[in-house]
């Protein structure tokens, strides 16, 4: 086994950065060699922003990207600054010419084959050249409505549809989350951000569905279909962030389709929402497979996305550092697996 | 792309090795070079076996092991004739050193380092010589009281227990099974099989047991424990391979355990009868996870076994194909999936 400890390094403290600093800090066989923050987070300690006691641990201070990420200076960088692969690049290359490998975040990162496939060629050129790889990966993208399914197809002999569901409260997440998925809006100023391209929904349909067709090996004829649809509230809601008016939006329901030979093959629905059981609506994961055989799975209630993305990202460490140079996506690696013992047994 | 087909070779034409031939004779990009049979097989055309017509393929003349498994006659061979890891080393040790992989459905060999570590090193070191691998898998283990479960554990911070369940209906199976699961017997009957040590049960328990623990970093404290009852039925239960009369033994309830410094932190359940739908019974696999977060996954009704088995060998192929040389497990290689397009493009 090797001697000394994994090194990460976490690039951005917001949520995802600080539940995943606070889950290595909990882990054996791995530590936080530095943090890279922003504004007035420069020169604070991490400490000062974790729900962790710093105890005799050497302190960690939050620094500007190029004053942390030097050559060779950890065996893993975490990006969790994005979700669009184009703003993320930089941030991935210039970890990636000082040599350390790189998990991604940004939901488009989970197949950047998919939307940005120059940018994803340029990410595999640049990593071979430096020996290292770089993953993105998440709960969704990452697992809940294309790895698991992908798996499940595993005891497929022939597949003819697949359709994932993705059914979630938002009401823990902050406000950039309720302004990205419309909540609280009127139905008009809901369909107008629409028609404006400012409303994000979920991000990742195109990405899923695109790892999904290639490992199973279907050739998309159409580009994905993406569709935002106000969810209308007949009553009242209210969340930490967010109260909306009955008559008004709870949120995006977002559907993506993909076709093979214009059939739609692969459907996805992702309602997300404030306080869903208000109207009697029940949170779960649900993949249904049409095939021989059928399969119909769920998971009641629902993976919950901050946590797992912060699992997947921490737990895919040990994989990343094994892997063999290049962009890798979930479909190239072996399967994801919590770390309960020392991450160095991992590394091989 | 590879020019050529991928060329696979079956060994045992019971009904996984039937089904696979029947599976592999409907996909793109690989074809059957040769069979071996045994007894009154031996000479027939494998056409007379299947339900596929051969139309203008060349014939397939099952033969005797050392007839159709030359050096480098095939890119695989999958052995379906076993369920013991001892019994099926020489097989598969005669395969590796024709410089042949292998993938094996004997359900001790999809962990074999859990009760033959020495001959799961042997078999690695003989893999390595030749330059080729070896993989055991099936629908269970293999898939669903195992590395599905460790997939979920992906989207955790913290497991602090497993417990997997899958509930079948063993009505579609032959007699060799209703033997091996003691249906149809008095309760006496059962419990002095079980004590004998002559009643099989479920052939897994361990190797899952083993592949979470390993997988997730659990080191285990004991011996995994592993519990056979009789399932009595009230009813009268019929099957086309079994008749259950009220009072006697429907089918085996297999428990195993893994426990972390005595304390159970792997539990699995599978109650295997004919017709538990008599009883009120619904089928399917369940698996609960204790952790942060806690996941709930239901697959109703159950991934059909043989199916399923059938279909994880087949679609294991490219992955063993792309694998470095040795003896792999689930764990190690890419997750399975469904293969619906030419399976050369899975080739690296």
């Amino acid at each position: 086994m090797r001697k000394e400890n994994i090194k990460v390094i976490i690039w951005g403290l917001g949520a995802m950065g600080k539940g995943m600093a606070e889950m290595l800090l909990n882990k054996k066989g791995v530590e936080i060699v530095g943090v890279v923050g922003r504004t007035h987070r420069l020169g604070k300690s991490m400490y000062d922003y974790l729900d962790v006691e710093r105890g005799d641990r050497p302190d960690i201070i939050i620094g500007e990207y190029d004053k942390v990420i030097t050559e060779k200076a950890a065996d893993v960088v975490i990006i969790a600054t994005d979700s669009f692969t184009r703003d993320n690049f930089e941030k991935i290359k210039y970890c990636l010419e000082r040599k350390i490998n790189v998990i991604s975040t940004a939901e488009e990162m989970a197949y950047p084959q998919a939307q940005e496939p120059e940018l994803a060629k340029e990410l595999d050129r640049i990593a071979k050249e430096n020996g290292v790889t770089v993953l993105g990966t998440g709960i969704n993208p990452g697992l809940i409505m294309d790895l698991l399914v992908i798996a499940l197809t595993g005891a497929c002999i022939e597949v003819e549809s697949i359709r994932a569901e993705r059914v979630n409260n938002l009401s823990p997440f902050g406000p950039a989350v309720m302004e990205g998925q419309g909540v609280g809006l009127t139905v008009e100023e809901f369909n107008n951000r629409v028609k404006e391209g400012t409303l994000a929904g979920h991000v990742g349909f195109p990405e899923s569905i695109r790892m999904i067709a290639d490992a199973i090996g279907w050739k998309l004829s159409d580009e994905v279909e993406l569709i935002r649809e106000p969810i209308v509230s007949k009553v009242y809601r209210k969340a930490p962030h967010a109260e909306v008016q009955p008559g008004n939006v709870a949120g995006c329901n977002m559907k993506g389709f993909g076709r093979v030979d214009g059939e739609v093959k692969i459907e996805m629905l992702h309602p997300q929402q404030v306080e869903p059981q208000l109207e009697g609506g029940s949170t779960g994961d649900y993949i249904t497979i049409k095939g021989t055989p059928n399969i119909n799975m769920s998971i009641k209630p629902e993976v919950p996305g901050g946590i797992g993305t912060i699992a997947m990202c921490v737990n895919m460490i040990p994989h990343v550092i094994n892997a063999s140079p290049g962009l890798k996506t979930m479909i190239d690696l072996p399967v994801p697996r919590a770390i309960m013992g020392d991450m160095r047994e991992l590394i091989d």
